[in-house]
């Protein structure tokens, strides 16, 4: 693994090409360009790319009718290349397509080397130079209880038990404060590395949940979109770069070595050798695979109902996050 | 994909890893292990590893219905080392399983290296020594034309018209001999690869018709099975190898890269690091995502008739052979 992640980690370093590139024109403008988008093989400068860049998330936005006019939009920005991109480009959207942008950012209180602080501040940072609105909520303030201390409640993964907190999180604040839509980073290569672990897992009752747009299943709470599902990370990476986004570096201090990275590792190389497959792969699952899966399962797959607790969809009595939290409050009072 | 070629084909090497079995002893007699079955993490001498594959062999027979006692099954043996594998496994469990095995190999006029006259004499020889009927069916003697005169008549790559003659001759061949059933080498690494590229390319209407078994669509033909279903490459390899029978080397004199190898590729990687994982995506292919295709698409996925010039399971009018036949007979008569 170690030869994959040195190969992979040469192929980001390479996607700006300076060599192979200094050759090649921006197929716009005839300048010199910087990025070469390879499943188009379209070379371009670093004000096209920008441009292209956003017109396809647009695109994305607009086939899955993810936000109407006048609605307000909640983006969950961690202080990664993915989430700064995200606000950064929604806002620049969101005058176009006349919706509203709102930046959300959980301090999750992981202190090893100030983690937590220093995602905020450069989720703050980046609002500010956006002239976008940015809350920050700290999670011990609001439930009671930090990431470090459920960890040391509850046996799950760190990775398990940090989506669960921050899933929860972000839907129950936008909830209170009545947007219309929660929007997330996840990429293209997320989508790509979820939907082929799920099928070689076999868990499609999962699998059957992924889709670019997520409509409540109960009334009040917002939409989950995914303005860059058609966005591949390296193009992510690439804009916030161009855009002068300072951004956290990749990896968190509790993050070790999921099995789903192989999978990733492997969908990089094929992407590499094969550009567009990951797109391929996506764009396949929802237009074929999603619709008979749904289909199929729909009578067995059990309805959501509101947790008797927090009102939160749940799919049992108590939800997944109240039971946590019971515990790992217990844990504090003794 | 040199280096990747590499470490694959160190994999292949490794597997009789002397080194590292040097130290482990078969789970059921305590002599030297030769071969570690990765995903049960059981090592095993050569004889018992000979019979745990002959016993998996059956398992999938038996899952699957494939073949009922007193049936003719007749085996597709091209002398590569799965089909004689195949022939060889399926002699020894016609005893048990009480069904009659016939081989049968094609001669398809391939010139480079002597190529189709080793092959026919390889088949041959592994029959003499199984004690198995072996019938030999040259396709210019059959149909009037050979692989080679096909392919300067058509623009198709030699593996795609070479599988459409291969199928052809074969299902043609049973069916007049009033076989039950017949078997092909068709590999757990090949279920893989299918599987896989077509998640990726979304050729589901192709992917459905992938099963362990097929059942005739027409009265008189035989049903297709695939004894091999749940058996990795490489254990047909080391049964081959331990059962000492003499088979054609991988690869044949028009074999150039195809698409699918890339996927091959990085499922043997993927293997490699997570063995069973194979398994895995076919099994739950078969187990969630096959039947919730089939009952999506039933409605929409055109009956099979029988063509209208040689009476063989066709998509149109005049099936796929048919029509090569005409334009190579036509070319060879000028």
């Amino acid at each position: 693994m170690e030869e994959l992640g040195h190969r992979i980690s040469l192929n980001l370093l390479a996607i700006y090409r300076p060599l192979e590139m200094r050759k090649r024109r921006c197929r716009f403008c005839n300048r010199e360009a910087r990025l070469l988008i390879r499943q188009a093989n379209l070379p371009l400068c670093e004000e096209h790319f920008v441009s292209w860049f956003e017109r396809r998330v647009e695109r994305t936005m607009r086939r899955y009718y993810m936000v109407g006019p006048g609605e307000r939009v909640l983006v969950a920005v961690s202080g990664g290349k993915d989430s700064l991109a995200l606000l950064c480009v929604l806002t620049i959207l969101s005058e176009r397509m006349g919706f509203e942008v709102v930046g959300l950012t959980l301090d999750l209180g992981i202190k090893g080397n100030s983690y937590s602080e220093r995602s905020v501040k450069m989720a703050r940072q980046a609002s500010e130079e956006l002239g976008v609105e940015h809350i920050v909520v700290s999670v011990k303030e609001r439930y009671g209880f930090s990431l470090p201390e459920a960890l040391k409640a509850d046996k799950r993964p760190p990775c398990s038990l940090c989506g669960l907190m921050k899933r929860y999180a972000i839907t129950d604040i936008a909830r209170e404060k009545r947007f219309d839509a929660l929007a997330t980073g996840h990429t293209l290569d997320d989508m790509a590395c979820f939907i082929l672990t799920s099928y070689i897992t076999g868990a499609v009752r999962e699998l059957v949940r992924l889709t670019p747009v997520v409509r409540p299943g109960l009334p009040g709470l917002p939409k989950l979109i995914k303005p860059f599902y058609e966005s591949l990370e390296e193009h992510i990476r690439a804009y916030a770069d161009f855009k002068g986004l300072t951004y956290m570096p990749d990896g968190c201090p509790y993050a070790s070595t999921a099995p789903s990275d192989r999978v990733r590792a492997f969908l990089d190389q094929l992407e590499s050798v094969s550009p567009g497959m990951k797109h391929s792969l996506v764009r396949n699952y929802i237009k074929h695979i999603r619709p008979a899966l749904h289909a199929y399962l729909k009578e067995s797959l059990e309805p959501l109902r509101a947790c008797s607790k927090c009102g939160m969809p749940s799919s049992g009595e108590i939800c997944a996050f109240c039971r946590l939290r019971e515990r790992v409050l217990q844990r504090l009072r003794r």
